[in-house]
């Protein structure tokens, strides 16, 4: 009896020992409220990993792709990349004496945001490449870096990489633990992006995809490097975003989520495959926590794709009564 | 005494239930002979896998990077891709009636190559955007793998995929059971590898990186596709190796392989960052079992990466004296 008992002790610290132990009773899910979207998302993953379903998906095809402001962290007040980039213009001007004079950096110099950005999409896209632009890959990286580990969100008064959704972030260690491969596909900056969401949200650089700018090779005192070129390469918004994860993932997922009309065209053409899909938008709704914000939005404009989800039966997350929790640092 | 022994035994079930076993008495790089390159590769991934020790690379930095043409399969007496394109213009033929009177095309049908490809950089463009565009993603990987699974390579009357070298197989299956992720890193079309890759190499599509052209979303019949547009996106050669590497990896990889100058910054690329870094060359030396050819060869050239290789002592592999078998088809 004895050694009968040893044995099982043995058995159960082996089991342990390689991760097997019996399913935690933990919800996996535990920001989640026990509304429709949750159940939708469990259905969903359990029909699809059951071996011998109708539905059931292999491992490989198993692929989730994310858009990123607005669904994984918050876009507001503004986008955080453009937080990043008014800051840089900030730290730059020092050597720039002639931003003074020059719009829409004059601007944004002297505080007045919305002179600055009155220049639309062409004084963003300036302010863009000249912080994004004319410096390596790798100093890039480390400038992003040092701004995730010290700029904070205007009303948070957090990093802005503690503005991440928690349901959210549970929802990527879900999937991955149902076999998913779980993939960023952003507006926002691959090269942005990069620095940090490793540690964010579990993703590697690989599984990112987002917009891009152009970048050469070339010896710099005997050493390859990749210089960022004040030059678009790819906008990974709209119709950009079927395209990339065709260029850089190469199968139709099998889930999407996103939070805007920028994701239409990906919940679309994630949804058109054969088998089981799934698409999910995350309906902001919660001006107490968070914002509440959909049609009349200039940032994160929900309104085609949201008329779609109806027709189309995608899940609509209702920020406001399906979260019990938005960000991990809440009470 | 008896309960210790059983313990043991329980122990070392359980060891081998998880996999854990005493590595297996096969060599899982049974098709090198017991060479330099051989001894490198095996030398490097024991070192950078082996816990505590001060070149020890963690399992998420562990990226291989492996050119296709002429490093994991054949390339002679044309890229294979090639191959495919003046087999496409036979099988379009009959629906391009104007291609009787146009070069390069002409003398494609008239099963006259010099003059065809005479033409230079500009004839070959020509086939490819012929055969490459004006369908959607999904019709070109259909014809991709319909092309896979009959036609046959000239000398060795067998299916293409059957033409890849064995040694490189194993080697990318060696590198994947110690923690490393493999990808693609080929001047040959990102869509064209896709659809027979991870059945040939086990590598997922989204481990593919590759020459592209550029695609457009758009509803078909209320159906959203990817129409291939007859525009290069991205060459994924030379110089355009780190660019892509960067774009779609995003992590400066630790191993890379090549046979030629096209992957000489590739390999640059990969060395020049910190740590343990590996470089290796296949030289294609066996003109009996293969081909022989390197400074002089139109096709796959490798002169500037071999005097590279001499002055960084980057590995070279003598396929003639180091690989016991070049393709699993051979006796």
């Amino acid at each position: 009896m004895k050694t009968q008992l040893l044995l099982v002790a043995v058995l159960v610290s082996c089991l342990g020992i390689f991760g097997l132990a019996r399913p935690g009773r933990e919800d996996p899910l535990a920001s989640w409220g026990d509304g429709p979207s949750k159940a939708a998302i469990t259905a969903f993953v359990e029909k699809v990993t059951k071996e011998g379903s109708p539905e059931f998906v292999k491992p490989e095809e198993r692929i989730a792709v994310f858009d990123n402001d607005g669904t994984l962290w918050a876009e507001q007040p503004m986008y955080f990349q453009l937080a990043f980039a008014l800051e840089r213009i900030k730290a730059m001007a020092p050597s720039h004496p002639e931003w003074k004079d020059k719009e829409p950096f004059k601007s944004v110099l002297a505080g007045d945001l919305k002179t600055a950005l009155g220049g639309g999409e062409k004084a963003i896209l300036e302010l863009v490449m000249a912080t994004h632009a004319g410096m390596t890959t790798e100093e890039f990286a480390g400038v992003v870096k040092e701004w995730a580990a010290t700029a904070r969100h205007p009303k948070f008064k957090r990093r802005y990489t503690e503005c991440i959704y928690q349901p959210m972030a549970e929802l990527l260690g879900y999937l991955r633990a149902n076999g998913f491969k779980t993939f960023i596909v952003s507006g926002g900056g691959i090269e942005f992006m990069r620095p940090w969401v490793e540690k964010a949200y579990g993703i590697p650089p690989e599984q990112v995809v987002g917009s891009s700018g152009k970048t050469k090779f070339e010896m710099k005192d005997g050493k390859p490097v990749l210089v960022k070129l004040p030059e678009i390469g790819s906008i990974d918004d709209g119709p950009g975003k079927p395209v990339n994860i065709n260029l850089h993932i190469g199968r139709r997922p099998v889930m999407a989520f996103g939070n805007s009309d920028g994701d239409l065209q990906m919940l679309q053409w994630t949804t058109a495959g054969p088998g089981p899909r799934f698409a999910m938008i995350v309906h902001h709704t919660d001006a107490e926590r968070e914002w509440a914000y959909d049609r009349q939005s200039h940032i994160g404009k929900l309104d085609r794709a949201l008329d779609e989800a109806g027709t189309k039966g995608w899940t609509v997350v209702d920020m406001k009564r399906e979260w019990k929790r938005v960000f991990a640092f809440e009470k």
